[in-house]
């Protein structure tokens, strides 16, 4: 597995003199802050997916829009790839930097511009964290509802980049549904706007083609978003099952019921384990699986849906339903399932942590499917994902210190992502594609599909100068990846071969 | 006001032997149903925009995808634009025919595919009536959530080629908010999926792009739409003002305070009048204006929200609050605001609808602004709108046999959609751009803008075959707008020279 750009499969950079780029750089943009030392630019050196890693030609840390027009326009002109970064929380590497490239970093982007309380909006520089925002708008009763689990450091800028989901993207939607307009750059500085705070604007919907673009298409400068009021009331449900399939067929039934939970997620053994020895949550340690069903509102809509939620579970053969019998226990049962992840990295010297998407209808036949290919590959997978919207997240165990761990690891991560493929799902929920999940792309799409997006591109950017290597592979990349991996004429699951 | 497709300003297109087509084409498909008399083409040569009318060259009735994809390549072969077209129900003209096209007509792709009631989807065929999906739901307690008011005629692929929405999209969404994947050919009679029936498709969000598209980026031969649960319980009020800016003021109140109603419609006093006489809904006839807003969901919840939304309606100024006191009278101020269209029809021998969105903080302004532009014209200007949204339906009431009223009319129509996109708001929130509001692109959009949809349009369809001048207006349109429309340096609102 390739963790560097490879000039022979995603296309070619041109070289150029660091010194002269960064002494012409600095007189263009005299006031701008640039690292180019080799120990200022080590903490860039990666983003959250830190088993990648290229240190960039150099770092620029605007603070004005007329900074990154200036610096856009640079690197036109010069043929200079540029990578956007925002906190580097990503973790699929679509902040990894190019060797030939510039970083460019928009974390001093970080004030909130204006919050309109009546229009329940918020206009807010790229670099503002995703937290920050619901806390500005918190003494209104408003909040903005994407949560990525890395919401207290993550930006909204690379929440737009990667259509960041969250747990209550199930009730309130992704990214893109909760942002009403984007100011951007493009490569070449012009200014766009997208969108508008007014209903559905009129031409091609810009505002969603950038949203989830992965830095590919153009420099977010300006988000205005949605806000929303705070419910009432939160109630939490923690279900218990002896068998996953069961509680997958659990969330069929209550979302098949018209109930919108405001959170509705799925641990297995493993994971309930490692998370209770961790964060001591109070969860069954002996169920096979549990179910954690928020659901939010008005009180009495609150009250309605939790019994009409809890006989659901029974009657989907939960061994055991608990009401989390007040705030203090709610809190409980999320922290164990926030901290999940680190609760398996306790148990295991490393772990690999997959974002597939599939329909719901087949999250028990998935499941099983992961189960078979971890006994295949001899890895243990733990399985905790957004039960309700079918974003799984099976995070893989291994130790990279024994031989041929990792390489394993690698492979049945893939493997379990084109099984959700193979399924009708997708090889991302809201991790993105990055630079880790470029060779999948070529199972997900068919040469037609991916030169639609390759015309989109050129679009925006026709040099290619933007995040190049990310998020969509070249057709070249796919013709070799094709050619490693289809053995035999056949792909590794049957029901691939329609794809 | 040219009505038709103008060489000069919307770009050159090959002329045809009409004969020789019809026999190619009719050699290239044998079984494919073709319209080329002058009688039978008659009934094609508008869409429910019927003041813009072109009769085509001829008309293709397919009834099978291969067909349409031999059609396709036929058409990119020889270079002859197609328009398509569903049910005809468009109000923008979206699908008016070219005298040297084709008019391909998805109304014989009517079948219901596949209904899943667990995982609440539907998959259907262009052609199927957006009435149709929730009728078909309806035994399973679902149904599909935009209604526009043409609901019981309109095709569900007209619906995603103008993104259509209706009373109930401020609570539930716009069409794009409610498909889950489409089924497309593009002009080469490529075959793209795009989206998928999981969360949040990787790469560019070409779902999103392509609906609201106007049939310019590809045709759609299938639809997979999410069906949601009928809500329990639904509750009207009907709220009275003196003062339509305090009406205005409520429906940021109601927003503001977190309720979402599942409607919340606005008319103003000739309206009022207007669809009292005809409707006898029981409407205030003396009042400025009138709010109805229909509360939706679980029993208890809708008696809360119904509570709130009254104490604000009162503390916003309203004279009168009624609660309808049953579900016949609920009907009946419904039925008065559905036939609010037909009533000042009732009242004027013309009207013309416009389509604009503001941001609803604009509300009390803009009125006031389309108060003295009908003083200004002369004109007489019922308000009906989605108040909720920000999405404006003024009619303006002219005599097409009165001289000069008709251009009054169109002028005042393009100084009230100039106006909206003065207060940040755009000229069209559901019934799209087509052939009406060409010219009013050029002033939503800068030319940077304008050349970025020109590039998206460029990468599905780079000989411009498909429904070429509508939507996005070509550079040189703009220019010559721009050049008739400029008056000495100023544009008709101060508001509009930042733009």
């Amino acid at each position: 597995m390739s963790y560097h750009y490879d000039e022979t499969i995603d296309g070619p950079l041109v070289t150029h003199d660091k010194a002269a780029v960064v002494t012409q750089l600095q007189a263009r943009v005299p006031d701008l802050l640039i690292l180019h030392e080799q120990e200022d630019l080590r903490p860039f050196e990666c983003d959250g997916l830190a088993a990648y890693r290229t240190t960039p030609m150099l770092v620029a840390l605007p603070e004005r829009t007329d900074q990154v027009q200036a610096l856009l326009r640079f690197a036109s002109e010069q043929r200079i790839p540029v990578v956007a970064r925002g906190s580097g929380t990503g973790l699929s590497g679509g902040a990894l930097p190019l060797e030939k490239g510039i970083l460019l970093v928009m974390s001093r982007f970080n004030r909130i511009l204006e919050l309109d309380p009546e229009a329940c909006t918020a206009r807010v520089q790229p670099g503002v964290r995703n937290l920050a925002i619901s806390q500005a708008a918190a003494p209104h009763g408003l909040y903005y509802a994407p949560d990525p689990s890395s919401q207290i450091a993550c930006s909204i800028g690379g929440n737009v980049a990667e259509n960041a989901g969250g747990i209550h993207c199930l009730k309130y939607g992704l990214t893109v549904n909760n942002i009403l307009k984007l100011e951007i750059l493009t490569i070449d500085g012009e200014h766009l706007t997208l969108g508008s705070e007014a209903l559905d604007a009129p031409g091609f919907d810009l505002l969603a083609l950038f949203t989830g673009s992965e830095g590919m298409l153009g420099i977010v400068v300006e988000v205005t978003v949605k806000l929303l009021t705070k419910p009432q009331s939160a109630k939490v449900l923690l279900a218990s099952f002896d068998n996953v399939g069961k509680a997958g067929a659990a969330v069929a039934q209550i979302i098949g019921a018209g109930v919108i939970p405001g959170g509705l997620e799925m641990m297995d053994n493993l994971a309930i384990r490692a998370a209770e020895d961790f964060i001591h949550a109070g969860y069954p340690v002996d169920a096979e699986a549990i179910l954690l069903c928020e659901v939010d509102g008005v009180e009495s809509d609150v009250r309605e849906d939790c019994e009409c939620v809890e006989a659901l579970l029974r009657s989907a053969g939960a061994t055991e339903v608990r009401l989390a019998k007040d705030e203090a226990e709610r809190q409980r049962f999320w922290a164990g399932r926030k901290n999940a992840f680190p609760a398996v990295g306790r148990i295991s010297p490393d772990y690999y942590c997959m974002d597939g998407t599939i329909p719901r209808r087949e999250l028990p036949g998935v499941l099983k499917g992961i189960a078979e290919l971890s006994a295949e590959y001899g890895l243990q997978v733990a399985n905790v994902f957004h039960a309700g919207d079918g974003n799984m997240h099976p995070l893989i165990l291994f130790d990279a210190n024994a031989p041929g761990e990792t390489e394993r690891a690698e492979q049945i991560g893939a493997r379990i992502l084109e099984l959700c493929v193979a399924v009708g799902g997708n090889i991302t929920g809201e991790h993105g594609v990055g630079r880790e999940k470029i060779n999948q792309m070529c199972v997900q799409f068919n040469s037609d599909e991916l030169k639609v997006f390759h015309a989109l591109k050129a679009a925006f950017d026709p040099e290619g100068l933007l995040n190049p290597g990310k998020n969509i592979p070249t057709l070249h990349r796919c013709a070799e990846f094709g050619s490693m991996h289809v053995h035999h004429g056949k792909l590794p699951f049957p029901e691939l071969e329609r794809f």
